[in-house]
């Protein structure tokens, strides 16, 4: 686990100060574990942070993390509690934002009972600044994502073939645990023949045989940054039905990660990939999402929807994931992860989206 | 994937129902998704019931879930939307518990401006149910622990001295999964020499040797059942230091498992374990808590603490993890995962609590 310094730290914690003084607010309790850690450095699984407009702040945590956070948080006031909520509130003065959209309700009230400053919903402003990724996550999520290719290229040198769909996904698994990553980023989807069809397949016992298809969206955990990948190839050789499927998903993906660049318009993306499905005639067996930003959480804003209208920055990262899925017969799903830049997508899954027959 | 049948999540819908009328509430909106699994059989990532006191229901869920839901919820009323707030809203009538205790605050907002029911907190009333587990549970947390057992004595044959803490995790974990966990129940925690000292420690690339403290604290998954076990072995011949540590761990931990019986007092068991330390002149090292329950999740109700006045009941689980960790030194942790029932406590991690040498 690298430790953050300061320097990144505090531009993380200016950053968000920064959107709190827009909305007119003194500081930020912030509680979502997750935004915590984004911006104190802390990977423990109790921890908030009271955060002053000017960047500065309180962490508290309890007991047990006492050494781990003097450890990971290096710049910040340290108030070790078993009763976070009140420790925070007494802290406040003036008018305060809460992280209430996943702030229990139980957990607002007693704030709101413990201190005499105004709580108002702040929204999501901690999610917003996470969309913009800075170089050390830039750089742990390029690391997490060529390790998960190099780990796929090495299973997908086979064999294949007579393996379970559970073995070839524990396979995967170990061979990114061994390349370096901290775990995996989440489980497997491995499936083979008309399992692939089910778009959140669990693997199962079921054999993998020659003329399958076979999908595989995983990914490896580097310093807390998530890889998201998917490729679906054939053992043996493609049949001409496979062929046409994999062409669709193949182009529509392409036209998809094409269109990530600074300023797209999210919803345009969606609706430029979905009409590629449609003029291919597959567009009612894409039944999942497009597509989701990709960092500290597996799935973070933005979400690709028809109905979000905001625009895509530089330094956002997303997966770009169609899929066709054809219940009882197949199905195929190719998955990037994609840095948004200025110029050209950066696309981190560095593999080829070709179909591959893997003999 | 084991499928529940139709009896066995009626039986646990009936169960809080009861608890319901209690309360005087006509239900329960379900939010937690722990929660909404348990009640309902759903594996998915987004889903809510609407529970009656009867133990009748509404599951809802959205188009990703359409299919999985169709098989893992055989019995309810389905209803697939984006908006489960929304239509968990119109669907209630009269007095309606709501899970505050976890319910966001804008969640809770939207739920009460969308319904003319009265919407009160309910507290935690499904975990109360979860703390006793049913057959099927009891059975899959015995899996779990049997198959974690077994893998740990895979690794302790050895050879372990010359070999990372990274890698001998990794070992352990793909023997869990190639013994048929369905995944590991958290990230085992491996520690060797003076990193034994850190009670939640993340394995790094240090090298094994002889003399050397190895604590491993891990488990399996089990159709969503996680087992928790930790053991404290020596590398090569124990010195003196180590073996007073360590038969100190043991006595009390010994005693707080005997003490883990059908009506036994929270608080005392924890005052119970806390005076052998004390006997024993090591209390000031123990840091951590000293158990919890645990089945859906890692760590759930109860949770030992001085100030918990509750009793144990029969077909609770619980860990019972005694720990001494000096800074800079070593530590040693025994942990067992405990079935309470009328008579003997049953142990889920079958596994002796000596202290092995190993060469």
């Amino acid at each position: 686990m690298t430790v953050l310094t300061s320097e990144q730290l505090q531009a993380r914690r200016r950053r968000v100060g920064e959107s709190l003084a827009e909305e007119q607010l003194s500081g930020l309790v912030v509680t979502t574990l997750v935004n915590v850690r984004y911006l104190t450095g802390f990977t423990g699984s109790n921890g908030a942070l009271v955060l002053h407009g000017d960047g500065s702040g309180v962490f508290l945590t309890d007991g047990r993390y006492r050494d781990q956070a003097a450890v990971e948080v290096p710049d910040l006031e340290h108030v070790i509690t078993r009763d976070l909520i009140g420790q925070a509130a007494d802290r406040l003065q003036g008018r305060w934002g809460a992280e209430t959209h996943t702030l229990s309700v139980d957990a607002h009230a007693r704030l709101t009972a413990a201190t005499a400053a105004e709580v108002v919903a702040a929204g999501p402003l901690v999610e917003r600044a996470r969309e913009t990724k800075d170089d050390f996550e830039i750089e742990s999520l390029r690391r997490a994502c060529a390790l998960s290719v190099t780990a796929l290229e090495g299973v997908l040198d086979g064999p294949l073939v007579g393996r379970t769909e559970r073995e070839v996904a524990r396979d995967l698994q170990w061979r990114m645990l061994d390349l370096g990553a901290e775990a995996i980023a989440f489980e497997t989807i491995l499936a083979a023949g008309e399992n692939t069809a089910v778009p959140h397949h669990h693997p199962t016992d079921r054999v993998l045989a020659s003329g399958d298809l076979l999908k595989i969206d995983f990914g490896a955990r580097v310093d807390g940054y998530h890889a998201d990948c998917t490729r679906t190839v054939v053992l043996g050789r493609a049949d001409a039905w496979q062929r046409e499927v994999h062409a669709a998903v193949r182009e529509a993906q392409a036209e998809g990660v094409r269109a990530l660049v600074e300023g797209a318009v999210v919803s345009e993306v969606d609706t430029l990939v979905r009409s590629s499905l449609d003029d291919a005639g597959w567009l009612a067996h894409f039944t999942t999402g497009l597509g989701h930003g990709v960092g500290l959480q597996i799935h973070e804003d933005p979400f690709f929807a028809a109905s979000h209208d905001g625009r895509l920055t530089r330094r956002t990262t997303v997966t770009m994931e169609p899929g066709i899925y054809v219940p009882g017969r197949g199905g195929v799903r190719i998955e990037d992860t994609v840095l948004v830049t200025t110029d050209e997508p950066d696309v981190l899954t560095d593999l080829t989206t070709e179909l591959l027959e893997i003999c």
